[in-house]
């Protein structure tokens, strides 16, 4: 049997088709044209899905099910993507839509939770039932396994771990609250912190790494800088992963989960963040110096493909916690 | 069948003994006496045990189990409350001393569970399958339930709800770290708060109310104050549940439960409380808008008895997460 797994993003929609160990046999991806009417974005998504059958001599009776990661509030019962963002998308059939190119089990799930669900079948928390994985991008998402399936809640909106208040009369969220984890600790907010502090700090060395141009400053620079010795970019990144602890220090005084994966891309820094993270936490938990078995923070295995495996587990780890 | 708990705080021992219908038929308690040796503390709890079956006419055949709830971290499988911090417990074989006296299966279990437990049980969230009852005390405890059974995470210490931080370089915490929810939310948290209003604001009614005697200063009288239209005493409770409904609207944003209970003295509150800590939960909460049904934000049911009955049940809950 096969699985097919599609990642529906605001730029390109990707997709892959796993074998029963779980590996990517093949995959592709297309432009979203995220202004496109639903129906045309979901035909490029079942076309996308066909060719890659076809390159591989897969046949649909071969596929167990489709699994959608999108990015916001599913319906999953019904296949219905209620709301995203980045997509005008407000109450889109996706399964029903799907079903009219390939008449197989189609599942809809949170980009986010796919992505934990990736890391948690057959990544950094493979060997572990229970794990978070936190993605460091545009915001902070997050998904939550436990007994090895995505934690929803009760009302299917749990997760948002980005959504927890750090400075109560901090910095304004995305989401309307001040202080948010998230707005501290995502991708996002370290480029507005690296970029402030080459504003306030004309010789530091982030200015040069960009030549002067702000707009070109990414999650990468401060860390480039810190790693040329400069002591604004360190700061920078000093200051950064002091948040990135706290939150995880909360999520393991809350969760105590086997262990916690960080995806995003500024998860590559690797051990440069990994160190100093697990020496926060180690502090910062309750109990962190008793004789009890501590969470393990770890680096993501699956890259951008987290959201393509987990979809397409969608249908393994069906009946949701 | 009948279903015996436990409640060893540092003051006094309850226990309890709970019917099919876990209503409690009979209950006693006695004084802890905390310095004593624990196997002097553990015969009171056993003698007040045989006490209430002799008084009942209950034979110990009649009996399920027995369930204990301890102030600190416990090894459930052993049986071992292995610490303490207002009893000077360590590494205490509880099961084993309490089956001197009664030959029964007897569990072990953290406080704030076996109240979460019970509420979700018999109280408060008994027609729920998933819920976080908050305790507000000494500290901030918490016990999350899902799927019926108490959350403990991998390592058995989960549920530190606490110790999530509000304000990163906020009020020490007992805990070491800076700016815990408890440092602000906890009954400890309020009576600070009040007496520092006292002292900062001598006109103020708190002062009156306890004749000048900050000392005198209890979780109630900022409330008392406020009832009786001092503005001082208005806004130590309008910060109080601020912090309070910054703590809660994490939480849901986290786990979405179906319902918070809060507990604890100052939960007697009732509406004062509820009501403006679910309009900041409305407002602070991701997808707070939207259409898709709340966390219902209630009063705890079971008062100090939580800790007897969610004990008790604990044979029935048995196989925790």
């Amino acid at each position: 049997m096969y699985y097919v797994g599609i990642d529906l993003g605001g730029t390109n929609i990707a997709a892959g088709i796993l074998d029963e160990s779980l590996k990517i046999v093949k995959k592709g991806s297309v432009p979203t044209g995220n202004t496109r009417h639903y129906s045309d974005i979901i035909k490029d998504m079942a076309m996308l899905v066909i060719q890659l059958l076809k390159e591989t001599g897969i046949s649909k009776n071969e596929v167990d099910s489709i699994g959608i990661g999108g990015p916001g509030t599913c319906d999953r019962e019904n296949g219905v993507l209620l709301y995203t963002n980045n997509i005008k998308f407000e109450d889109v059939p996706m399964r029903s839509e799907m079903q009219k190119y390939i008449p197989l089990q189609v599942y809809l799930e949170n980009d986010a939770n796919c992505a934990a669900l990736g890391e948690s079948m057959a990544g950094a928390a493979r060997d572990v039932s229970d794990s978070i994985t936190i993605t460091l991008g545009t915001g902070i998402g997050g998904g939550i396994i436990l007994n090895n399936k995505i934690y929803i809640g009760f009302n299917g909106m749990a997760g948002e771990i980005g959504h927890i208040v750090l400075n109560k009369q901090g910095e304004i969220c995305t989401c309307g609250r001040k202080g948010c984890w998230e707005a501290y600790a995502s991708a996002t907010a370290l480029i507005k912190q690296t970029r402030n502090a080459a504003q306030k700090y004309p010789e530091s060395l982030i200015n040069s790494l960009v030549n002067g141009d702000l707009n070109r400053i990414d999650a990468k620079t401060a860390f480039d800088a810190m790693r040329q010795g400069d002591s604004i970019g360190t700061s920078v990144v000093n200051e950064y992963i002091a948040y990135l602890g706290e939150g995880v220090s909360d999520l393991i005084n809350i969760f105590q989960p086997s262990r916690i994966v960080i995806g995003g891309g500024i998860s590559k820094e690797g051990d440069t963040i990994l160190v100093p993270l697990r020496e926060i936490a180690r502090k910062s938990t309750y109990f962190g110096e008793g004789d009890v078995p501590h969470t393990q923070i770890v680096e993501a295995q699956l890259g951008n493909d987290a959201g393509i495996v987990g979809a397409a587990m969608l249908g393994r780890a069906a009946g949701l916690i």
